[in-house]
């Protein structure tokens, strides 16, 4: 398999730790965030979002979305809960990641890296609505060990990704203590790798 | 079950449009959507997101986000496909469209609805990146029926429901030949209901 991959997002984070959780082999080619004018030739017939990641399966099919890309390689494995209503808490958190998290604490972060200079009254909602992602997790994993069930799922990657690098975008996650605890569950999964 | 619901939003007539095409019965109580300060009252305990919808079902347990609840409810029907390739990929255009199609033709929507003049160059990035969306689905329609697969889908539905309102948010969705003959196909699906 062969992902269209880049060392710095989260978003490909994410699959590059399911696959070492699981063993998973695949090649990987590195695509640029911050210059996208080759996106359309590279990406262009392969996924309709032109992001990253975008894998290309052994058979040559592509699938894109990490997320989707998550759910699909968990099936059958222990970080896809097998229960109807459990599958589908994993799922309302991932749509709540790309959703309510992502685009606020993976684009400051992104602005932080990138040295992009963002209007402040565009920086100040991003960071506010961050900050409600954040305590909404916060809320939710305090007397709970991980996001549904009581095991590791798609949804605590998905979640992992941005959130243990959101001091890079000005979140002081040392405040929240659940999510500090659940940070260091997920680091010391076996298998783990760092982004 | 309970849906906490809103009358104007696409996301909840998503749930509205799949119980309807699948005949599920379900109380309604409408949320407002323009004063949202009795939203953690209301929804705190149900939803993180403090979004609408949110489902309770029979059995009290709380389900969100529009896609986790359309996917929980077309398992084992039609509405969800049965291969895992196909699965992961109406997954994908049901991130694509909270990602990359919501936030910007939804968002343009609710401001003209709501009278929100918002900032110019705010504006114009979410046109534009409406536009970029709308045009990654013309360019997948082309020569196909529904999203995925040869019948409608969870992402069908996901797509349909901010698509087919576009032209509210200003977009000419007229200029689109295949989103057209796609928005026909799943307006005569047995068992629609308009927004």
């Amino acid at each position: 398999m062969l992902l269209y991959d880049n060392a710095i997002s989260g978003n490909c984070y994410k699959v590059r730790l399911l696959f070492s959780l699981l063993g998973i082999e695949y090649e990987r080619r590195e695509v640029s965030v911050i210059d996208r004018s080759n996106r359309a030739e590279l990406l262009g017939d392969l996924n309709p979002g032109l992001r990253v990641p975008t894998l290309v399966l052994d058979d040559g099919r592509p699938l894109a979305e990490s997320d989707a890309i998550l759910v699909y390689f968990a099936e059958g494995t222990e970080y896809l809960p097998t229960d109807r209503y459990e599958r589908a808490q994993a799922l309302q958190w991932m749509f709540f990641e790309q959703y309510s998290h992502e685009p606020n604490i993976a684009v400051l972060r992104f602005w932080a890296h990138a040295e992009i200079k963002p209007d402040p009254r565009e920086a100040l909602a991003k960071f506010n609505g961050g900050l409600a992602a954040l305590e909404a997790m916060e809320r939710h994993l305090t007397g709970r060990d991980f996001f549904v069930g009581d095991r590791a799922t798609v949804a605590d990657i998905a979640l992992y990704a941005y959130t243990h690098v959101a001091d890079e975008g000005g979140f002081e996650i040392a405040r929240f203590e659940a999510i500090g605890a659940w940070l260091e569950r997920v680091r010391t999964l076996p298998g783990y790798v760092s982004i």
